[in-house]
């Protein structure tokens, strides 16, 4: 890291432009959803994730395909039929997923430390 | 995954509740800069991540010792001397760190992959 005063805020660690790319609200559900379950419509998306509207899951979709991490196959059918899926691109995410399920249990020392620090906080708290 | 129709946002998939608690804005570049320098002041800390403001950034370190991956280190001395580190909780988010910084030259493909769908989105967007 460069010794500046002025860094763009996402260059400030190597690795901001990927949370930002990757870890929007409810872009993570997603890309679950569609690396678990494979191909897939919209409805079953939304069933699958559950509490997203409607409104919210089309925008994502959107950005994801945009992103290059989704695909979007239209079937000229009657009634038409559109799929998505999880690109190689996107599934080339699945190893740092991976290490991110792999730290979730330490989630457990998180909530102990902060319980620690919720009761002992105006005590150790100095100016 | 549960296949049921309510699913909590930050259970919709495990690893939600890692990335909310340290994907939050600003957090990456703190325990970044603290793994990568060590022991450091408030005004080194904000010098080194260039374009955070001083009241974020404080916030933002009450909210990571609260949280337990960073610690707090208060010397009395005239004047009073305040020094922040990244604790071993805090550290053992490095592979994880790692995983995404390997990630990181795919960038250039969602670069690639948003520019394609600039271009060609008019003609193959169907209803």
């Amino acid at each position: 890291m460069k010794e500046t005063t002025e860094i763009d805020p996402a260059q400030a660690c190597p690795i901001a432009p990927v949370v930002d790319l990757v870890f929007s609200r409810w872009t993570t559900p997603i890309l679950w959803t569609l690396n678990e379950y494979g191909r897939q419509r919209f409805v079953e998306l939304q069933r699958r994730i559950g509490t997203i509207t409607p409104k919210v899951l089309t925008q994502r979709l959107r950005q994801l395909e945009r992103d290059g991490l989704v695909t979007r196959t239209y079937h000229a059918e009657v009634p038409p039929r559109v799929e998505y899926d999880i690109s190689p691109l996107g599934r080339s995410l699945a190893p740092l997923f991976h290490s991110l399920a792999e730290w979730s249990p330490n989630l457990t020392k998180v909530q102990a430390a902060r319980e620690h620090f919720d009761a002992t906080e105006p005590a150790h708290r100095r100016p």
